[in-house]
């Protein structure tokens, strides 16, 4: 920074403003934030800002990037209230920018213990802000809450103990008064849950186990003690709808992954949809994507809520792009199974789903010592990266993979806080993976169009009113599509892997996007600081 | 990398070209490409290039980044050859890319063994080309060949043993049919040397010892045995004049550091330097910046030649912005002393150097166990960034730091491998440490104009045709001065911290101006791939 234009900066600093509940149930009419995870509650991943639009794409450039001395994978989904941009780093940290400049305003460093147990990268997937404080989750399973203008912890409670494999890279959901957080840990045998925390206290207010204990609903799913190591973690933010009052979460694999053997029955509520009641964490409903699952599909995918017509007459529906290779509509106020479509390639199931909903095996698809080749490979027809919706368009729009594994299965014992996976899988030898950003019909799941990539991308996706469809190829580069044909509009060069959500919000009236990119936030937009 | 696209990117991939001698000695006359270190042999650093210049420069923006997977300082200054940029990184890797879009072309991965002792980081500051070959100094004190199309190693010879505290991180020079490489390790009391070896078999052809041995002259400015550990290392790439077939290098600090006690005398031929015939390695003249330093002011700076009117008459100049606050104009056909004038606050000698340039030390400025005061610190009035000379303004620039140090002495045996340091320093307590761009002219040393930071920054220097000084803030900004105004015209912010020079160079006909920036090459320009 510049000796000469500090005194600019100092008199420009925007001040952490107070986030009202009532501004994060209507961040879609206030697009000059970017409040949630998915940016409104809905999950929709979409800005209403039309600065950036097809006429002009072709001229956005980076703005400023944001470096982090870390090379493990920066997962972050960015919050942005008032001007400051409050992104997670990995492993548990957090930092407040500018977003103006990207200059940091502070920083939080998580000091984690020795043992912190991860499957897959010391990462996190963004912060929850309410009133004056920013949430994180964090790697030792711990919800903090920090002082939103100093980045101070305001309080610290432990979910779960670390040393069992219960880990945190969630982003938190703001939700009325509490901040409802999810587990990780599906490969570790934990049992899984969601909790919601009081947001001013840190005093738990409820807490929904994933799998059922004995006597409770769902129980007879699980063979013996195989429940106690069941998994079913809840590490990608799921969505609120305000009206009904209902948490929706995706949740992940039952444990141990890839062998079934121990665990005959369905396994609920593993690689399911579940809907809580917001104030008392109570089931309302669930549906289960993947009954019994043994090839580590987690459906841990953003459920996506939009009221539109189905069958005829409106209903509110959820769309849920699955890793098992199927994409869903249900009615999220019942859980009503309305319609189940294969959007990318598969081999493990009958493509017609039951009436249910439920999915036919096919034979010979289970993993075994030898080896079985299945399509897709666990990484999934998509993952925990983000779909969006576009009220423009009215189209649903989500970042696939089509890739065959080849799934091994063997004897795993549980142990606390070991790995409990009782398989493996490779990707298919010799086989070029493929990647695309498809657009579907809601109602359908009718692909409209599709943008093919040359592998596939770990990027989620955003739509803004402009027209734009933002999302990140694995190579590096960051583009932006036409929202109705998938043209390519855009593109820059990041030169880092993506695995990471795009985020649009106003910095002093001009609009950005931002996206995590290698080790770095890049924020694109028209024009720079003036 | 878009599926759609690759088709393209197959047929436009650039090929390796020959780089011949003639090409690297006539580089400022071929600015489309960025052969040497510092640009052409002369130590310029300035770009014949005027594509980006003061009437555009608002518009300059990021072509694209290329991200490093490591944390460790980031100091390759590129050299870009037909369109293929090659880029060392730390540790002592080498990746090529493609300079359109900054994809990865191939990558040198140096396998390092354990036990290398560096002071200030794993880096490596660039290549140097020639042939069909591109050659890295590594970590492990090897000369590497490496072939400039696919990346194999063509040859590998150790230049000195590591495990004694030898290491090589400096972009070796290419002068005719040799590479000229020196040596780190002036923290570890190794005997410095400056190396040439023969580009196409990698066999040795001379080496100039700094430290002279017994017997030889010079001899008699050190104490004893203390010429055995006399350091003089030679990190910092120097420059060619191909008229008088000089080759010129800065030479560090002595052994050990901060304490002089060991070793009365001059300690030749420390922190000088040093001018050798390019074909025998016999030193042609030196002249001593820091006679018996004792505060770490390595004079490995770039050594700038330039043909100005001196005196009233034209002479054939060396500019040299020491690290010990003084600039320095010498003729550099015999070495004579011209002028010294303090271009930076300092308290440890005389304003006014004597006749041969010699500075007259204040009292009470050594370093003791109690700690002194003195200004500059260690890190010193610049360091071994580059500066840059414009042919079109004949201003010489340089930035500089303004910053005490307390110095602190003790004892310290020199052992094998071990730190030699004999002291320590740290910077002034309490003290805002400055930084600045300056503008020099190059036969007075008065200070044209400055452009002030907000920190001292180790960001070299590039000057344009086009009329921009590129440099870089500590902070993380990359900028662009005007080069007769020092009035700033453009910048970026790359967030993170700058240690490397920028360069310029063209893409499929269009200008590129490229620095390393925290973990990542930038390309900057007016218009991206086509």
């Amino acid at each position: 920074m510049m000796r000469c234009l500090m005194a600019i900066l100092g008199v420009a600093l925007p001040m952490a403003a107070q986030v009202r509940w009532e501004q994060i149930r209507n961040a879609a009419q206030m697009p000059g934030n970017w409040l949630t995870f998915s940016g409104n509650t809905l999950g929709h991943r979409h800005s209403a800002l039309t600065q950036l639009n097809k006429a002009n794409a072709a001229s956005i450039k980076p703005l400023w990037t944001y470096q982090i001395d870390k090379t493990d994978k920066f997962e972050a989904s960015p919050v942005v209230v008032s001007g400051i941009m409050y992104v997670s780093e990995p492993p548990s940290d957090v930092t407040a920018l500018e977003a103006r400049t990207g200059r940091p305003l502070w920083r939080y460093r998580r000091v984690l213990p020795d043992g912190v147990r991860v499957c897959c990268g010391r990462v996190n997937r963004g912060v929850a802000v309410l009133g004056d404080k920013v949430y994180v989750a964090t790697l030792d399973a711990h919800l903090v809450a920090l002082d939103a203008l100093t980045g101070n912890v305001a309080w610290d409670v432990e979910a779960a103990p670390y040393k069992s494999g219960n880990s945190m890279t969630v982003a938190p959901l703001a939700v009325k008064d509490k901040i409802v957080v999810g587990i990780a840990g599906g490969e570790f045998g934990i049992r899984g849950f969601l909790d919601a925390y009081d947001a001013k206290t840190g005093k738990r207010a409820w807490r929904f186990w994933t799998v059922p204990a004995r006597g409770e609903p769902g129980t007879q799913t699980w063979e013996g003690d195989s429940y106690k190591y069941g998994s079913a973690a809840t590490w990608v933010t799921g969505t609120y709808d305000p009206e009904l009052n209902l948490v929706y979460w995706g949740t992940g694999n039952p444990g141990p992954d890839w062998n079934g053997e121990t665990r005959t029955g369905d396994n609920l509520y593993s690689d399911s949809v579940i809907a809580l009641d917001a104030d008392t964490g109570k089931l309302k409903w669930y549906f289960q994507f993947t009954p019994h699952d043994i090839h580590d599909w987690d459906s841990t995918q953003v459920p996506v809520l939009v009221d539109l017509p189905f069958g005829g007459k409106p209903r509110k529906l959820m769309l849920f792009a699955n890793r098992n290779a199927f994409y869903y509509v249900l009615d999220r106020v019942t859980g009503e199974y309305l319609l189940g479509k294969q959007y990318v390639r598969q081999t493990w199931a009958q493509a017609s789903l039951d009436a249910k909903g439920r999915p036919t095996r096919l034979p010979n698809t289970e993993p075994t010592e030898k080896g079985t080749l299945v399509y897709p490979n666990s990484p999934g027809a998509t993952n925990f990266y983000a779909p969006s919706y576009s009220p423009m368009t009215k189209l649903f729009y989500v970042n696939t993979r089509d890739e065959g594994g080849v799934f091994y299965s063997r004897r795993d014992e549980y142990k606390e806080g070991s790995w409990f996976l009782a398989g493996r899988f490779i990707s298919k030898p010799g086989e070029e993976a493929k990647g695309a950003v498809k657009a579907l019909e809601p109602a359908t799941g009718n692909v409209k169009w599709e943008f093919p990539m040359y592998s596939p991308s770990w990027s989620g996706v955003l739509t803004t009113a402009g027209g734009l469809v933002f999302a990140g190829a694995h190579e590096g580069d960051f583009f932006a599509l036409d929202d109705t044909t998938g043209k390519l509009l855009w593109r820059f060069p990041t030169g880092g892997r993506i695995f990471a959500n795009p985020v649009s919000y106003l910095s002093e009236g001009m609009q950005q996007v931002a996206i995590a990119a290698g080790h770095a936030v890049f924020a694109f937009g028209l024009e720079g600081e003036r």
